[in-house]
């Protein structure tokens, strides 16, 4: 109370510059810098259509921006403002996240950049100077979601596994920590959390065998304030409600599974201030095909985990996949919403399934299908998958060749987020609406070497699809279908509009109630990065994020698009035509 | 008469395929296919508005266009309608060529790319499988010009001197003629002529000391038709008049400097049908800066070389800089005008001086300067250089550094060409305003290695310009000054507009009257490649390759924007916004 006063007093008298020293009180020295991103203003991020300030937004993942000058009216007069290519191919990610006016862009190989969001003028850039010995331990490219903004800084998960702290301002580095062995396949390329002095992200690697961790970061020091495993084992993670660990965690991962049991997360992590908790969704088992080889459900696998930002404590979780022979990551996000006045987080899964789930306690309350699927005939309590075994890789056993599951390991949805409009209550998930055939193998887990557990023989035709579901029921509104998978994420907004990209290198922009197409744009490069939207000067822009790339196994997806489509780098950024 | 008569009756009765057995007729011809370039339409290109066929888009290398649905008037609602990425970055310094709706663009590492000019769509690409030893012999990145077409073929000249034929419609590889040995530096970067059944081109290499040389091969069959060296010697060329090599080639090049004597042709040539002469421009002798090196004049180098385009015999010339000591490589196109009912020349040097030659014979009739010059104190007669020998380093001697030499050896004006505007009578040229520092240096010639005979240590602070001066009398009109090179083309239109890009990634548009920016885009990367301008279905589009790169010593004058710029590979087409 006394600084405050303080502070109300030096607003009258004191040059700007000395508040330079005031730590901590960040909603007031916000007032005094345009490049500090407060607590505040992260915690209001989904009423401050201004700014594009975290992975989905706002700190419930919810991908909806109130802006509405870009509307279902005028969306045909959207042209492109200008462009900036990356100076570097294979495949972006990213997302352009923008401050007062102040675009920051990650790109392939760890490049970053912060633009004058006005005409793309280079304030700052950094180039990750890469080991060499780090290529062959990433599993899906040379990738990365974004660059979170916090107090006066922004931060960079890389691939060698580090997380830096830039001044957000300058692009002077401030802290480079490393938070894991790349060597043994650590890395980080997934878009970190900021919350209450805290910047959390995990590590990439299941394919690799690795057993998954979370890490908090202190935001101003880079210090570790905790670090939890995201594979049940003897030592976590911790439960809150007991102090000790799943108990029965050794029915979770027979004999030694637990090891070497996967459990990534590298996407984005979403935080309910009123429930204090963070809502992180962790990544499929290791080996990813070969259940056989790790008896049990194989928790926190394909998990969305319910923590104590503070201390990483585990409150409660939901298992998607159990047991998954199939790879059906459930690294995607989950979206914090309140729906016919219940709490929920809605998810939509690799595994094929559009879930909502109650995010007070991680009841199921409803799962419905988003592709074609026939790994599941029906679902138990909770929303617990019976599998058919005909559609079983581990049933069929070793060296059988399983034919035209549904859906692939990409899809029902892949990685690439879905954005939920309180406008119109539904969610717009992009779909992966193909086949695959898959032959387990027996496979000797070494450090750093692929640890798949089988063969994925084939991809079938399929389609891919924007789809908008009811956030209340998960009932089919419209689709919007696609020769090609779905490889962008949705933005929703108050002007009515979804936008979205695909691998043909179209935008496009939908009637948010219909899923009519009002608009297109070729950009020339297949489009795998998020769209974000935002407003300068009292105009709204929507940046796109194109170049081509991604997991290893879309040329299977891709040879089509793939034989006449090529690689790129660029955000490009729309406006009104003048 | 005979073939004219049952190709009018076949006409009416036989399906179109038959005609693909005729040979030759290709007017007639060009009647039953939209792929096929037939010598009338490339003789009439600068009275087709919708197409752009060749590297000036004339024979007689205006760039200039009659389309004027784009014009000052409306010029600010240029958008882009599609772009293309290239999936490859280093320097872009193609153009699109159109015909009938198809855009052809080759980008660096020569691929090539045949799309579709309303949407973008890849109809067929090349990659050209380049030897890994190929590349310490370029000297000036990875470029290429762009593709030749002719009746139904398209041609690549590539950086391991091959020409390779393509089937048009296709991209069918129809042959794949080997040229020079690119180990011994040969290559073909420029921008092939096709003319009367040939396909003509030459050599880079100048600064590896190479003898340049000329070729023509047959359109059909890559048969080699005639091959001319470019520098004086023993062997040739040959003249017209006589029959006989140049009678003082030995005056020319004192010693064997005539073996190493450079003389590269890397950019694209000139065609007049009513003289039935080509006019090909020649580079820089070989050391480019040591003079001392070689004595005498230097013939042909930095020449523009008037030639039977049936033999290859010379016809006669006009050289700009004899005996070169700063590298004023005189490759710069020519462009073929009528002015005040004289046939001339107009030619932009590297030396900082504007030409107009009359082309009839080769004397000149008036010379400008279009930057900063201290080379020379004035001209004599038929505007050889009068050297100043404070700014000569030959005359300095070897290990003493000239200062602050007015221009660089990259200009004046570099190898990006202009436009000519017969509606206002003036070319429009792109120039580099800079000064050198140079060391000259003894070098001994040894095959495949530099042969430059000098250190450049420093590029003076400068600027650049986009400069219209009366094609008349060379009278400067206007100025529009940047600070930094102008390095792409210019094309003038019948809207009235100046089309022309920055190394700041800037596409800009200009009023061809006054200067006047009327409008610009910024595409995100250095623009290196020549706009260019087409019609498809009464559309206007422009059209223009972007990516920076380049020649080595562009760090020396791009310092201060490289460092904020980056690499790309694009093709942006512009249109009016709907």
């Amino acid at each position: 109370m006394r600084r405050l006063l303080l502070l109300a007093a030096g607003l009258l008298v004191l040059p700007a510059f000395l508040f330079a020293q005031i730590p901590e009180d960040s909603d007031i020295r916000a007032v005094f810098s345009d490049m500090y991103v407060s607590d505040g203003m992260l915690l209001n991020a989904h009423k401050d259509p201004k700014n594009w300030l975290l992975y989905g937004r706002d700190y419930a993942n919810t991908r909806y921006s109130p802006l509405k000058q870009i509307n279902q009216g005028n969306v045909k007069d959207l042209v492109v403002k200008w462009a900036f290519s990356f100076g570097v191919l294979e495949g972006q990610d990213s997302q352009a996240v923008v401050f007062n006016g102040r675009i920051f862009v990650t790109t392939s190989f760890n490049r970053v950049y912060s633009l004058d969001g006005r005409n793309g003028d280079v304030e700052w850039s950094y180039k990750r100077d890469l080991p060499s010995d780090v290529f062959p331990h990433l599993c899906c490219d040379v990738n990365n979601k974004g660059l979170a903004l916090y107090h006066n800084k922004a931060y960079l998960g890389t691939l060698d596994a580090h997380i830096v702290a830039f001044d957000m301002a300058s692009g002077e580095e401030i802290w480079d920590v490393t938070t894991g062995d790349y060597k043994n396949s650590a890395s980080h390329t997934g878009f970190p959390l900021a919350v209450d002095g805290k910047i959390i992200t995990g590590t990439g690697g299941a394919e690799y065998g690795i057993r998954g961790w979370i890490v908090a970061l202190d935001a101003e020091t880079g210090k570790e304030v905790w670090r939890i495993w995201t594979i049940a084992g003897p030592d976590g993670p911790m439960l809150e409600a007991t102090g000790k660990v799943y108990p029965d965690w050794q029915k979770q991962w027979g004999g030694d599974s637990w090891k070497t049991g996967g459990g990534s997360q590298w996407t984005g992590i979403s935080y309910d201030p009123d429930l204090g908790s963070i809502f992180v969704p962790i990544g499929n088992p290791g080996p990813d095909f070969d259940g056989a080889s790790r008896p049990g459900d194989n928790l926190f696998s394909n998990t969305t985990m319910v923590l104590n930002p503070d201390n990483g404590l585990l409150r409660y979780w939901f298992q998607y996949t159990p047991h998954d022979p199939w790879d059906y990551d459930g690294v995607n996000e989950v979206i914090l919403a309140d729906i016919d006045g219940r709490k929920v987080w809605l998810h939509a899964d690799r595994n094929g399934h559009l879930y909502s789930i109650d995010r007070t306690n991680g009841r199921c309350l409803w799962v419905v299908e988003i592709t074609e699927i026939n790994w599941v005939t029906g679902f138990g309590d909770n929303c617990r998958p019976i599998v058919n075994p005909d559609y079983d890789p581990e049933v069929q056993g070793y060296g059988v060749v399983t034919m035209n599951i549904h859906p692939t390991l990409d899809g029902g949805k892949e990685w690439h987020p879905m954005a939920y409009s309180p406008k119109t209550n539904m969610v717009y998930v992009p779909t992966y609406n193909f086949g695959m055939d898959i032959e387990p193998l027996k496979q000797k887990w070494e450090r750093g070497e692929w640890f798949l557990g089988a063969q994925v023989l084939r991809i079938t035709d399929g389609n891919g699809s924007i789809r908008a579901h009811s956030a209340s029921t998960g009932e089919l509104i419209w689709e919007n279908i696609s020769q090609w998978p779905a490889t962008s994420a949705t933005v929703a907004t108050g002007g009515g509009l979804v936008f979205f990209g695909g691998p043909d290198g179209i935008f496009r922009a939908a009637d948010d109630e219909t899923g009519e197409e009002l608009w297109s744009f070729q950009t020339g490069t297949g489009i795998h990065g998020s769209p974000t939207t935002w407003s300068i000067g009292g105009t709204q822009y929507v940046g796109a994020v194109v170049g081509a790339g991604g997991g290893g196994l879309w040329p299977l997806h891709y040879g089509k698009w793939l034989s006449n489509h090529t690689k790129g780098g660029a955000l490009f950024v729309f406006g009104l035509h003048d």
